[in-house]
């Protein structure tokens, strides 16, 4: 949706865009934030894309990823609270989407199948699958953005014995909400985001016990009572499991938040991107351009702390590549850049060093295009703040109120603190129930 | 497995026989019987093929499937009960696999990911991924065999609510085991094998009630205490289901047994099979050449009473017409033959008209080659006997013993009545538990 909004952008001023084609496999736009109670394969039979759940919240402040030319002041008219439900999300990125009427570029229902470049006629061949009528159409693009995302292909490792295990056994990549879970013992593998979020809903919705399982190192956060963390699985025996430490327990359910992979099945080998999720894949100058052929882009391949305003970067400049708006430099000049921003990306040893990596990345796209510029050293500020609350309060970080670069706007405080919070609807969350403090 | 072979066996019959290209994406091959802990995608990313379960016993008898040229007497040295648990049946396939030694033939973790025929040159071109290495391969085929199965993409309808629903909804595809579901009100929907397997795996496992939800027609078994037969969904309301009679229930669980989708994403709409999982699918002549262009063959995509035998004689027509012993007649009369079979489709109404349907199917393919024949008519009344002993007990039915058509060996019976056996490795299938009545 970025890049479609960036080729947009600069048509309404007044500049001549190429012709543009925008395949999307799901009825709706919205990628992750276009939520489904589906799991593993969808009503069409392919994967089902969003790893979203009910009662999922923003992790990280609104105020670090609102676009720069769309502000939340714009779309919801009021001040809202720093950390909104999926729902307020979804509806802020369509508000954009809608604005600027970019669904005229989208073929919804059509899965990118199979895609062939053609060295001599410079030329991708992209197959799509019309999942609605089952046919096969063939189009012809003289340059290719890959934009399909990185959250959806689980990454599911094996465990000794886990085969054993007699109760479910998910990824949280199909981890629908945690109400199940209430009055269970829960085992969570992984020490990131999904471990943390997805251990936190099972203890507010009533688990007896979540442990989290980490196989480098723990997260450290000051968890409340009936939460822990132990060491990598070392075995599992039917529903006990053995922990490197020696250490073992009895579970009732175990969620594997062991993260996700890069995965471009219409690819060819070629042309895909394989790395681990890092702030700075290889073989991507300035983070799009791919090495083994500059008519290819991928868009938000990063992993992310900056989101849709760094996404928004990124389309600015791939647009301007494809316009000829700026040249593509050659091969070596690209390589030294890639490497250059590579040797800083092993440098990097606290989250602190990886946020102001991300800033200065973003800040090098933008001052390439015309994306409206704004403080990105004050949102690195705020991205300090947010990992400190953390730190502080890993149940409350998310009732705290954050003041928006773009407006100025301070976040007004939300109606009920997220622990309590039982209701993720945006009718719910724009509400201001009867006796409540805001 | 079966077209592999097929093909070996006219070899060490002296044939000259093709090239030989197999592609399997899993790491082993058995198929469906293949079984993982596994659900939604597998640890390369690819959807998991199996739907298959702890506790799955075969629901057929096991007289009924047998291989005309690999008897169970001679795979396991001993009389065996008439329904196996999985590992077993894995295991007598395995065996004639290994006899035959057709492992050379493929290639393992390897996903077809394209297929596409060049008229001009009657010729495949199929791409492939290495799923360890990532690389894409191009091989070129004169003929192509499918078989890549049809009981592994779920069919997932919609119903009205079932996002509010709060505790898992999921598929049979993903059904690993019923453990889970000790002291739980389980909904089903579905009203197939399936719907009344799982319902009876529940009961098996403990499950306070399970209540199946036909869509067409109820199964009409006679189902133990707790369990029972209901009409489709009308509408989902948090845990609460209202069904179309006006009846209701509060469910922990639903289990969508809502059947299977041939899909093949590898393959162009004008190649592709698009069928209900029916007895005998349109465009197919004798049920396994493509109409639409000869050089493509299909196997196993009918509906199954019959399944190993029928696959047999299947490959082997396939092998003879692949190997010109057997020439495939023009357009005209394969559409005749098509449509004679699906006229005669149409005329079915018991089970029992299904069973004589595909028993004539089975028997044309085997007049047609010289897979060794066998008493059809014989395996026709064990399937008439099935049914019967299931509509009597459908939780007994698997302890009945059949003789075999083939060797005219007696099952034994086994050493645990199905509702008793809780252990389902070969170890315990074949061993004889102290103190048991054999
Ligand atoms: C559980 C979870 C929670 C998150 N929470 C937050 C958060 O709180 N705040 C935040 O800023 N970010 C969050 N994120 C990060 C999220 O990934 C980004 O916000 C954003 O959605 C990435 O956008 P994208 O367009 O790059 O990819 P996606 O949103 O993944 O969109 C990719 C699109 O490509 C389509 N597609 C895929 N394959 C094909 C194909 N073969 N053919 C056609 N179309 C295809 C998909 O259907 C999808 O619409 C979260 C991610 C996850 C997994
Ligand atoms: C739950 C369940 C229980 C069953 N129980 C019985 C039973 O008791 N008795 C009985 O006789 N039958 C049973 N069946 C029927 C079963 O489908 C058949 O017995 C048999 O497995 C069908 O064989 P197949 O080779 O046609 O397909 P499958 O066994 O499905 O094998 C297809 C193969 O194709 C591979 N493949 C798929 N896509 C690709 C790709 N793109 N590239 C490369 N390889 C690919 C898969 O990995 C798999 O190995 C059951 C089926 C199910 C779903
Ligand atoms: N809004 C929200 O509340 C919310 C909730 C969930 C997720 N998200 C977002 O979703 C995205 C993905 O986050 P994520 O946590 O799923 O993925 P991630 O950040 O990539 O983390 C993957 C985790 O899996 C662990 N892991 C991988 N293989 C393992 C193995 N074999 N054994 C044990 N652990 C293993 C990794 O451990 P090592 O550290 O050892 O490598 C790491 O801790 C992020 O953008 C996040 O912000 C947001
Ligand atoms: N060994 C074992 O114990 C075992 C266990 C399970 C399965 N299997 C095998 O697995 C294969 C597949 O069996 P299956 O039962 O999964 O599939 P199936 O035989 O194709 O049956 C599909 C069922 O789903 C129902 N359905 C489809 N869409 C629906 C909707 N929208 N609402 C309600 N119901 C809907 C159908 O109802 P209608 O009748 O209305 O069309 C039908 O009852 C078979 O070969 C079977 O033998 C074996």
């Amino acid at each position: 949706m970025a890049q479609l909004r960036a080729f947009e952008s600069a048509r309404r001023q007044g500049a001549d865009i190429p012709e543009i084609t925008c395949f999307e496999k799901q009825a709706d736009w919205g990628g992750q934030w276009n939520y489904s109670w589906r799991t593993g394969l969808d009503g069409h039979g392919e994967p089902v894309h969003s790893s979203m759940y009910r009662h999922l919240w923003s992790n990280g402040p609104k105020e670090c990823l609102e676009f720069s030319d769309y502000s939340f002041d714009e779309h919801f008219g009021q001040a809202i609270s720093s950390y909104p439900p999926r729902s307020a999300l979804f509806d802020y990125i369509e508000g954009r989407a809608v604005k600027s009427d970019v669904r005229k570029y989208i073929q919804f229902s059509t899965a990118a199948r199979w895609v062939d470049y053609d060295d001599a006629a410079r030329e991708f061949t992209v197959l799509v699958e019309d999942l609605v009528t089952k046919q096969t159409r063939k189009h012809v693009f003289d340059k290719l953005v890959v934009s399909t995302g990185h959250f959806s292909t689980p990454n599911v490792p094996e465990f000794e014995g886990i085969g054993t295990f007699p109760g479910p056994v998910l990824h949280a990549h199909d981890f629908r909400g945690a109400e199940q879970f209430a009055g269970k013992n829960v085992l969570l593998v992984g020490s990131s985001y999904s471990a943390e979020d997805i251990g936190m809903q099972t203890y507010k919705m009533g688990a007896a016990s979540a442990t989290i399982s980490y196989r480098s190192k723990p997260m450290g956060f000051r968890w409340p009572d009936g939460a822990r963390e132990v060491p990598t699985i070392e075995r599992i025996d039917g529903q006990h499991v053995i922990f490197a430490d020696g250490s073992s327990g009895r579970f009732d359910a175990v969620i594997l938040c062991t993260g996700y992979r890069h995965k471009f099945p219409f690819l060819p080998g070629s042309l895909a991107l394989s790395t681990p999720n890092v702030l700075y894949p290889a073989n991507l100058y300035k983070g799009i351009v791919w090495q083994g052929n500059p008519d290819l882009f991928y868009i938000g391949m990063q992993d992310q702390y900056y989101t849709f305003n760094m996404f928004d970067a990124q389309a600015w400049l791939a647009r301007d590549y494809i316009m000829g708006r700026r040249e593509v430099p050659g091969n070596l000049e690209r390589q030294e850049d890639i490497q250059l921003w590579l040797q800083k990306q092993e440098a990097l040893h606290t989250h602190e060093d990886e946020v102001d990596f991300q800033t200065d990345y973003v800040k090098d796209l933008i001052s390439l295009t015309d994306y409206p510029p704004f403080d990105l050293d004050a949102v690195a500020v705020l991205f300090k703040q947010w990992m400190h609350d953390k730190e502080e309060n890993i149940l409350g970080y998310r009732d705290g109120v954050h003041t928006s670069v773009m407006t100025g706007t301070t976040a007004s405080a939300h109606h009920t603190a997220w622990l309590d919070a039982m209701d993720d609807s945006i009718e719910a969350y724009l509400s201001t129930p009867i006796g409540s403090q805001p």
